[in-house]
């Protein structure tokens, strides 16, 4: 029997994974594994790369996780720096062009996996791709900005977005030197999180040093002589910049997708069954950051870039591929980050989510410490719980504070995955000793309160 | 109306978060409460003793979470100094000696408290009452244990046993620049987890400069000429010693109530249901250290003092002797502790409790790391997880390792309490980002392995 033949568009996290399960559960004789991918790095953490930037991470090299020599060593053909033009599903075919020669191929496929990943937003104004314009997106996204760095005289950096991307990047900036202006269009940073809690990140972030300018809608970047960013420019202000880093988020890179015919949500993600396949196409899976997955909490799809999730989507299909199998159920939305010795966590439903899909919540917010009172360094902590109304459901937590903070969302992510009540919440056994907790953790601390927002509601 | 009477006995944890409680939801016109404490401490942090012996919590009164005078101020008669010596069920009344003047009193009762505590083993071996030998029950045990530092001459303590309170001692005495011995009946250090495990703890604790001795049953303390301990002795050996701490663990505080005919189940605990009334006795409840408590992995009673379960109970209590409404469902074993900077973690069964109740099962151990392996200062962490034969359903996890390891048990402690199994629990949306967690989170490494584990066991 001839081999199978199994393509795999992009070679980062989802692609590679898919491809190195692939391999583990068939041969090389059973399964030949063609995998195409148009940078020059395969299988890294982009999510290392603002700790690469800041320094914190020595060598780019150290965010590979498997270098290409690696993979074809087990019987992958990854053919680095060649972009797939078109995917031809009637035919069975990609079609790729090796970005050194030009060259065009035409690839059959007996099973296709997509996993094109996701592209920066950069909305489309004036003096966006000046010379010290930088996203963060790849691996070369990152050496284009450290080169930059390297040119550069002045040490005033501009954060466009305070999101995830947005904060680390400003964290990073502020490592190296700068003196950093994060501008954000929205009301407070990091919208993943309700206002209240991120005007707490607000706080942090002015006692770090950090110039948080809200509700800044960028509406140029503005050049100097040589062409260089000179400043950023607001409806209100301008914002002198010797550097931009954009940290807008991303969007479904699912151009290719869409012009093959595949289905795609209303974030522009591929639509996925449970296994990860391609709705309506038997031998074409999709996973990471090009795909839409659903939200357990909320009932409906949602874009949820995240390396966690990309490795998970690529051993699911992998699995499936190479004749095993596996599913995804979904997400819980849980994610967490940091800027300097502030952590930031969240896992659910925000107010407005709840609002949009119909649900109505309970809150419930309390300070606590991440160690006994008592403990030397006892650091606060703020959490925020939403339970639904009357059920009591635990529908999202989220977390601002000092060490120790951030994972306890894991908690959270655990107990709505399991679909708990935030009273059953109060009689978890969680961990407690002095320096690890206080004799209420603060997740309990906050379901208690919650649960009593939710006798309150009952009628 | 007469108000009713409460009575407590004991004034801990459990006993003064009952009587809280119970006065937040009825006041003194409705409900008399009177509390009797024989010690000089009411609502302190046992648990903290450690800390405070070890230098890192400078004063006693840090470790005391509300005095007898705030609970006074809150119409709670709080005795103190006064030991209850009898509960006579059938007249509803107990009574009391004040310890101090001798004094003895009748108090009745319309609902009662039974908040006994724990009492430390102390085998009854030769030399055990000697000046220089110590237990860290109780705040006055703390406070001699200092007074008895401040007077030895000579650097060299011993600590018999190698739990909780075996480990965080031999901490402390470190701290305070003594030379440690361990000695530990056992196969390893920490019984309260698998072997393998405890081999973990036990090279850690000798790379700190703690000598462990195992298979050591200390079979007397040797005193010299002015009647102080110079020396711990076993079958095999003598170790020289100016200073004995006794870590060997504790057992319900129960005389009063066996004498009274309360139910005892077989580690010598009270026996409650899940509003924690005890057995048969419709005005009686019980709560913290003087309780057993239902383990919901194992489905049979245990004994597990803790100070977390202790305000649990109190809560519970209080609110259904308020006229409100509160169970605790039980526990699932979760305990964390260090050494150091060694953390130590475990929630559900050993090896030996699933075998102890019949269930077979499977186990896999994994080596990760707190942070992505490529972040500054990424340590290790060994995760061992326990999955029931065929059905997969996640029996217990062990963690051993450095900061970051400890609190990520709760991940574990949620899936017991809600039935995953450990294939659920590969799907988990835990939090990452490179400073927090590798990719894969590392409790989601050893849940793919324990499944990998499962479907061999499938037969």
């Amino acid at each position: 029997m001839a081999a199978e033949r199994l393509v795999v568009v992009g070679g980062d996290a989802a692609g590679m994974s898919a491809a190195s399960q692939a391999r583990r559960l068939k041969g090389p004789d059973e399964l030949e594994i063609v995998a195409f991918e148009r940078s020059h790095f395969s299988s890294y953490s982009a999510c290392g790369i603002p700790y690469w930037v800041g320094g914190d991470v020595p060598e780019r090299d150290d965010l590979i996780a498997r270098t290409p020599a690696e993979h074809r060593e087990r019987a992958i053909d990854l053919r680095m720096r060649t972009e797939v033009t078109e995917i031809d599903t009637a035919r069975g075919r990609v079609r790729s062009r090796d970005l050194v020669s030009g060259d065009e191929t035409w690839t059959g496929y007996d099973k296709l996996v997509v996993a094109t990943g996701a592209r920066p937003v950069r909305p489309p104004l004036p003096g966006m791709d000046a010379p010290g314009v930088h996203g963060v997106q790849t691996l070369d996204d990152g050496q284009a900005l450290l080169d930059s760095l390297a040119r550069t005289q002045g040490r005033r950096a501009v954060v466009v977005g305070a999101g995830y991307i947005g904060v680390e990047m400003a964290e990073a900036m502020l490592k190296r030197g700068y003196e950093v202006t994060v501008l954000n269009r929205g009301e407070q940073p990091m919208a993943t999180l309700d206002p209240d809690m991120g005007r707490l990140v607000h706080e942090a972030m002015d006692g770090l040093g950090i110039t948080t300018v809200i509700g800044a809608e960028v509406t140029k970047i503005l050049t100097g002589e040589d062409g260089r960013v000179r400043a950023v420019a607001t409806e209100d202000a301008e914002y002198p910049a010797d550097v931009v880093v954009l940290g807008i988020g991303v969007e479904p890179e699912t151009t290719l997708a869409d012009a093959a015919g595949l289905p795609l949500g209303v974030y522009g993600g591929l639509l996925t069954d449970l296994a990860m396949r391609v709705r309506g196409h038997e031998n074409i899976w999709a996973g990471g950051d090009c795909v839409e997955v659903l939200d357990l909490v909320s009932g409906r799809e949602r874009h949820v870039p995240l390396g966690t999730h990309a490795n998970k989507h690529g051993q699911v299909i992998g699995a499936n591929v190479g004749g095993g199998y596996g599913t995804f159920p979904g997400v819980v939305g849980t994610a967490v980050s940091k800027v300097c010795e502030l952590e930031i966590a969240r896992t659910g439903l925000r107010e407005k989510d709840a609002r949009e899909v119909g649900l109505q919540y309970v809150t419930a917010t309390i300070e606590s410490t991440n160690s006994a009172g008592y403990y030397p360094g006892a650091a606060l902590m703020t959490v925020k719980m939403l339970a639904e109304r009357r059920t009591g459901r635990l529908l999202g937590v989220q977390i601002v504070g000092r060490e120790g903070s951030a994972k306890r969302v894991d908690i959270a992510a655990v107990a709505l995955t399991a679909g708990m009540t935030v009273e059953q919440m109060t009689a978890l056994d969680l961990g407690y000793a002095p320096p690890f907790s206080p004799v209420w953790d603060p997740v309990l601390v906050a379901a208690r309160k919650a649960t009593r927002a939710v006798h309150g509601s009952a009628t």
